[in-house]
């Protein structure tokens, strides 16, 4: 049987015992189903706020927008049985109790802040789900042992503010940074209701979290291009930033013979494809990219005297991060004789990477099979609040695809059937982890 | 003897019958000597300003600053026993009448405007050195039959306005372009006394100039690097400046793999590296540049869709740029090819390359060599009033060295002696030429 008819037939027994395609039975209950209109209403519903006319969203971290989200986003929380509280770091968390005493919370949930002009899915898609989770959940009257969060974390996309302040990885320092909201980090946590004089207060202990679980669009195209349905991510890779300064000397352009010039450009030229033939000549599944370039002075006729630049490495092990910059200054320096220039590397940014929990991805790849949905085990490319809390517990993603692999863009699209796919497996992995001592 | 020797003793002898040391005697009486202290107070004095911190000048065209200068240089030309006039471009005019009735004007000057930030030297010297050639001639109550005419160009960084008004190249479309000093170019031409609707006034025929003499500093390294004191200039190289417009897909630089990208900063980046390949591997002197490049959305998690930046190319000879642009076009294809973008070229500027006259060429080498200066016949790879100049008569520019090749640039820096050796040379070129009928 091929993977579509096994999707279609695993759609139509949601919810009437789906375990009869899989090899795995549902820990528990048969999974009751998700609202798939409600679903596609409630992030409908969100453009309001900062919905824009190329068909996008933009509702940076922070902004009126994001502020103005809350409030119903919050009354969705209440219908679906959850006690809502804002923390202390803007985070936005529904909870309700579980059945069994002194049990840690299962703790699921993504992010409603959107890049500057991105799209209507990235960090909304798993908000709506997780809230679908807790309203099915209610509905369905089912007893549920572990207590239940479901969290919007606060500013995801400006550096993961929010759930960082969780895992104790957020650092006073961070607090006058300038946001794309204009605010800055401290403003914004005031404008969320949040307090950044009580930062501490919000931050949990390992092990305190039972698991954490988060829905994702992919972001990017293997899952449609291997026409698969769900993405069981195996970790977040680790990126490493770096500034780029790159120094030669700024001079005439018409007086200036070829052979006595220090043309920074040229150098970033040969910089950004030595990038690319390194990335893509060493084995693996790392990325590199040079996203952001300012030459100096900046004029036509003027041979450029600085260029500084962006450089961004990325993959599951920081080994290999570590390895293809070795090789990257090695190949720098040549440029720089070649070009009588010279190279400096600043650190602008480091994330670690975060490995998902085994057991959680054997509960997703379980619960997507027996909905008779496809998986894939997969790295996530991009950073997530989930790589914070899965410092605090077992955590695992559930990535459902991208079309055109397109994210961060007013173009970026998701199936109704695949986010309702998704909602549908968040729900079953949490009654299966709910099964857990 | 050795050139240094000659040079020096080419100097002592100044004004004392220097022909003894060139196998051409000067054209008429031996020339007076330059006020070589004069001319540097003058240097100095234009600095009040503009003059910067950094030691160098910021005097754009139009700016208060470049009309507050022309009172002193007014001055300074009355004092050469010049008739002073502004005309309509701007162009500041000191005119003494010739012995001769009939004859056309001998014209020599440069410009006073800077670029933003710019040196001390670039225009200044070639204004200070035909004021002095005036006021020598005045001093030694010389005899000259052709009209002199010294002129200070209008804002000639911001696109030789002043001179190509008089050369008919300037056209009533530009008249609201917004300039450096904040001053569109009629508010501009109003600023320092002209009258943009009289511009057709300025305008001089084909053949009305006797001949054209402009004092420049090389801007290049060249005449520094052989150790010779003046370049001959046998042409103003023609300039070629595109817009030139990358486009790929913007996307996410972690979810996106090597092999799916369209990233337009990997196709700029082969691009400047043909540029340079291109024009070095090609005989002949020509330069190209990539100087300006903005790359966007520009952030450092983003693989950049779009990228716009700049391509120059100079030489004497258009068709030499011609040719190396086909070879630019035919290696960006196999770019966008590889790299799955597109490349699209729009005319930025476009400047015909400006022959000087083979007599006022011979007349500038066999004055410089009989000071006792060593010379050498070379383009001029940067635009000056003179190009326009050309058009009218006979053109010749004179150039001096440039320490370090460095111009655009507080560090710009030319040696008193090879100033007034400067200046020298154009007084004996402008005594030699007024011996033409």
């Amino acid at each position: 049987m091929d993977a579509i008819t096994r999707r279609q037939l695993g759609r139509m027994t949601m919810g009437l015992g789906a375990a009869a395609w899989s090899t795995v039975a549902p820990a528990r209950a048969a999974t009751p189903p998700v609202d798939s209109a409600r679903l596609m209403a409630r992030l409908d519903a969100l453009r309001q706020f900062g919905g824009t006319a190329a068909g996008g969203t933009h509702r940076v971290g922070y902004s009126d927008e994001d502020v103005a989200s809350r409030a119903l986003v919050t009354t969705w929380m209440r219908d679906a049985g959850l006690t809502t509280t804002t923390d202390a770091a803007g985070n936005l968390i529904g909870r309700r109790e579980g059945t069994t005493p002194g049990l840690r919370p299962i703790v699921f949930g993504s992010h409603t802040d959107s890049v500057p002009d991105g799209g209507n899915y990235d960090g909304p898609v798993g908000v709506v789900a997780a809230i679908e989770v807790a309203h099915v959940l209610r509905e369905a009257k089912a007893a549920v042992r572990h207590p239940l969060e479901v969290a919007v974390w606060a500013n995801e996309e400006g550096g993961l503010f929010g759930s960082r302040a969780v895992s104790g990885q957020f650092t006073a320092a961070e607090l006058g940074a300038r946001t794309h909201s204009g605010r800055t980090v401290a403003e914004g946590i005031r404008a969320l209701g949040g307090d950044p004089e009580r930062l501490s207060e919000v931050r949990r202990a390992p092990g305190s979290v039972a698991a954490y679980l988060e829905l994702h669009i992919e972001q990017g195209g293997v899952l449609e291009a291997a026409g698969l349905d769900i993405g069981v991510v195996e970790g977040i890779v680790g990126i490493h930033q770096w500034d780029v300064t790159i120094t030669g000397f700024a001079n005439h352009a018409g007086t200036t013979p070829m052979d006595r010039r220090q043309d920074a450009m040229l150098a970033a030229a040969r910089f950004i494809d030595a990038v690319h033939r390194i990335v893509t000549t060493t084995p693996g599944r790392q990325v590199g990219t040079v996203g952001r370039l300012t030459a100096l002075p900046g004029a036509p006729n003027v041979i450029p005297g600085k260029v500084t630049c962006s450089l961004e490495l990325r993959d599951l092990d920081t080994a290999v991060i570590a390895r293809l910059f070795e090789q990257l200054r090695a190949e720098t320096a040549r440029i720089a004789d070649a070009t009588r220039t010279t190279f400096s590397f600043a650190d602008l940014h480091v994330n670690e990477p975060a490995p998902s929990d085994a057991r959680v991805r054997t509960v997703i790849d379980t619960a997507a099979r027996a909905l008779g949905l496809s998986t894939r085990v997969m790295p996530s490319g991009a950073g997530h609040d989930a790589q914070a809390m899965a410092r605090l517990g077992p955590m695992g993603m559930i990535f459902i695809p991208s079309v055109g692999g397109i994210s961060h863009s007013p173009k970026e699209f998701s199936r109704p059937e695949d986010i309702a796919d998704g909602a549908a497996v968040l729900l079953a992995s949490v009654q299966s982890i709910d099964g857990w001592a």
